[in-house]
């Protein structure tokens, strides 16, 4: 059978009641993750601009925007939770094909729940449901699609989005044919928006357009059959080499959930063992920043090669500088968002701890691992070797450290007892009868 | 500089009084001719279903769709205008690169001038900048982007239509990059779609998406500075092999506008040699239809590879049917869309004719070529040769042609004489103070 009718028969066909429990407890963390991220990013400047220049063509705007008190029609909604969701590249990854999946597929989700009644049940069958699609069509097309400068989060990601609202729809398998189709023919994304506010837009339009995508098939809009293995079908157009079969192989068996990982630090990833072992020391040793009279850091090359910014005064850069993650950690035993802001970057301790940074890149250590030993002024040295790195596959944030993350985040756009509130409502949101109790909360 | 940066400046600094009067007669023409295609597609099924799906969706219903009293907001707009004048496909081609060029840009443009005070100069304007951006990037990565399957007139189309609307919002050159770099990351459709809707829908969302891009580049939302030649810009990532001097040279001296033609007969191109050898036979000599003993057609072989379909009862079976063609050609003297619906199809006096028409594939003959010889009962033989397809670039349609064209396809939106005062208008849109009072003619 093709693979845009078998996945297509998948996604009509699969039930919550078959998905093990440890693949359910993945989904509520990518939801507890990614609702963070949509919080944290909800007022930065691509969101504020995106209303400005869409919202006067917003349909009746009965749909909640994550963290903001505007509404729109949903489909312009799942458009700005997958920008504020993505703005500060802070959300999952898969280090399978380098996707950010919960965004496409949770933008148009939580749009679609704010409008119609949803249960907690049906909405995570539709997040599995539109999270595996995505990523197993990622998994067929990667590496050469990814290589060639596609953002496969939106080009994978429409995917998941029609296949979720299709699945809430209740679409026929024709209809999911279509739908699958329909999406084929608008993915788009390069990478080569990356460094501007585009780089958001993927994951929000992956989002946008695969809800209307749903709408579209459900309606009886016709698309070709063989959206994904046709001669002149998605794969074959966006990628030079492929492999169709990890589609279909082993779905409703393996899940792709298994395999998400979730950022400790919003910032390059390669900097993240060395921020993990400044923040480790901070914890154990409470060093007085003014104690502090040098740091020597052992990374691997590739760090010096990407993040080896110096002299800087804006929080952006701040995200490439392996110097700024190591003060930040030692100071403030934390690396959120806010302290890759302006302020911080130009905050005196942190300032004068990066100065006394250095960093030697060293062969022997893979992108997972880092050396630090802080040179007290007093003589004394506090040394950490971190072996993986905090957030990766083999050493995923625990639940606790996901609820941290979470509410650094959430503060950013609600108040503390409203954020604890929220994260409540997410670890339970299977019991839920209508996800919108959960989504009112999440609005200032 | 920058084959984006180049564009750009371009875009922003042309002035229609700049272009000659020989190019901005082939832009009423080609707006003569997109207005009947959006008027005799406006009401096919597939408009119809995606007002179903998409319409409850839209904004403040202020913009008008061509050829119908609904009223969407302006994004919405576009999409429904670029569906309905691509889904006969019989709107206008370009043999050097394969676009559909006037869909994208018209369809946005006719529907932000019918919210927005548009001069027919400005509109225009507007129009022959958006029409040389879009087939210059077209020009630039065909064949390659073709041929692995992209559909160009949504790839390309949508830089179209940004360029235009965003010429209309009087973009700065920083946000005319940006206007790009959205486009190009929006640029989608593939050829898989063939055959169903969402082939329609392809120029409809290269409207709508170039119309977004405009809108949010105009706002300030950043994208990359590189969409076309970066390392992973659109050319790199969408074409194996490109050539972006086709972008630039002759900017503002060679006029794409004069490669345009327009199809005389709404199947498929091959055809049209016979169809028009047809209908001079019937001119000349007015056979009639019971008199017509055997019609033998000498084709160029690949017209028997495409269209060689006996024993059909569907319209759209008509479209890849020579002996329907020299059928409809010999009894009507005419192939307009109503030659290619079930019901034509179906006549007894056409089935008959077609019934008994033969072809022969001679490799001689070149695909504008073909002979018709037709034997009457009285054994007299009636004979033509055609050597220049009509409506190629060789033997353009006359102003005339287009006019006839034109009322055909308006006739199934418009009273006649509604159609004609519009298209007296269309021939004098430069002169136009606002062209909503063209667009209000278009409206039943």
């Amino acid at each position: 059978m093709p693979e845009t009718a078998t996945l297509a028969s998948w996604i009509v066909s699969n039930r919550i009641e078959a998905v093990p429990e440890d693949v359910r407890h993945e989904a509520r963390r990518a939801i507890v993750n990614y609702l963070g991220c949509a919080l944290g990013g909800s007022h930065d400047e691509a969101v504020d601009i995106a209303i400005r220049a869409l919202g006067p063509y917003s349909g009746p705007p009965a749909a909640s925007v994550l963290g903001r008190a505007e509404r729109f029609d949903p489909l312009l909604a799942s458009l700005m939770n997958g920008i504020s969701s993505h703005v500060y590249d802070f959300d999952d990854t898969t280090p399978k094909n380098y996707m950010h999946p919960t965004s496409p597929v949770a933008s148009a989700l939580f749009a679609y729940a704010s409008v119609n009644p949803v249960s907690g049940r049906d909405f995570m069958e539709a997040f599995i449901t539109g999270f595996e699609a995505e990523m197993r069509i990622g998994n067929a097309v990667y590496p050469a699609h990814y290589d060639v400068g596609w953002h496969i989060t939106g080009t994978a990601g429409v995917f998941g989005a029609a296949a979720a609202i299709g699945k809430l729809l209740g679409l026929t398998l024709q209809q999911t044919v279509w739908n699958i189709g329909l999406a084929a023919t608008q993915a788009a994304g390069i990478r080569e928006m990356f460094g501007s506010m585009a780089k958001s837009f993927h994951p929000g339009r992956a989002a946008q357009n695969g809800y209307s995508a749903a709408l579209l098939s459900q309606a009886g809009f016709t698309a070709g059959e063989h959206g994904l293995e046709g001669a002149r079908g998605f794969a074959a157009v966006q990628a030079a080499s492929y492999d169709l079969s990890r589609i279909t192989a082993g779905l409703g068996e393996d899940y792709e959930l298994r395999a998400n990982t979730y950022k400790p630090f919003p910032c390059g990833i390669v900097n993240h063992p060395t921020i993990d072992g400044a923040i480790q020391i901070h914890h154990e040793h409470r060093p007085a920043p003014a104690s502090i009279a040098a740091v020597r850091l052992r990374v691997a090359p590739l760090v010096l090669d990407l993040c080896n910014q110096t002299g800087i005064t804006k929080g952006l850069q701040g995200k490439f500088s392996v110097y700024h993650g190591a003060a930040v950690g030692l100071v403030r035993g934390k690396a959120g968002i806010r302290e890759y802001t302006d302020a911080a970057v130009n905050d005196p301790e942190i300032r004068r701890v990066r100065e006394r940074t250095t960093a030697v890149g060293d062969a022997s250590l893979t992108e997972d691992q880092a050396g630090i030993e802080v040179e007290l002024t007093n003589g004394e040295k506090l040394t950490r070797f971190v072996a993986q790195s905090l957030g990766n596959i083999h050493r995923p944030l625990t639940d606790r450290q996901l609820e941290d993350k979470f509410l650094d985040q959430a503060a950013l756009a609600l108040p503390s007892a409203q954020a604890g509130k929220l994260l409540e409502q997410c670890w339970a949101i299977d019991r839920m009868e209508d996800v919108n109790g959960l989504i009112e909360t999440a609005i200032p």
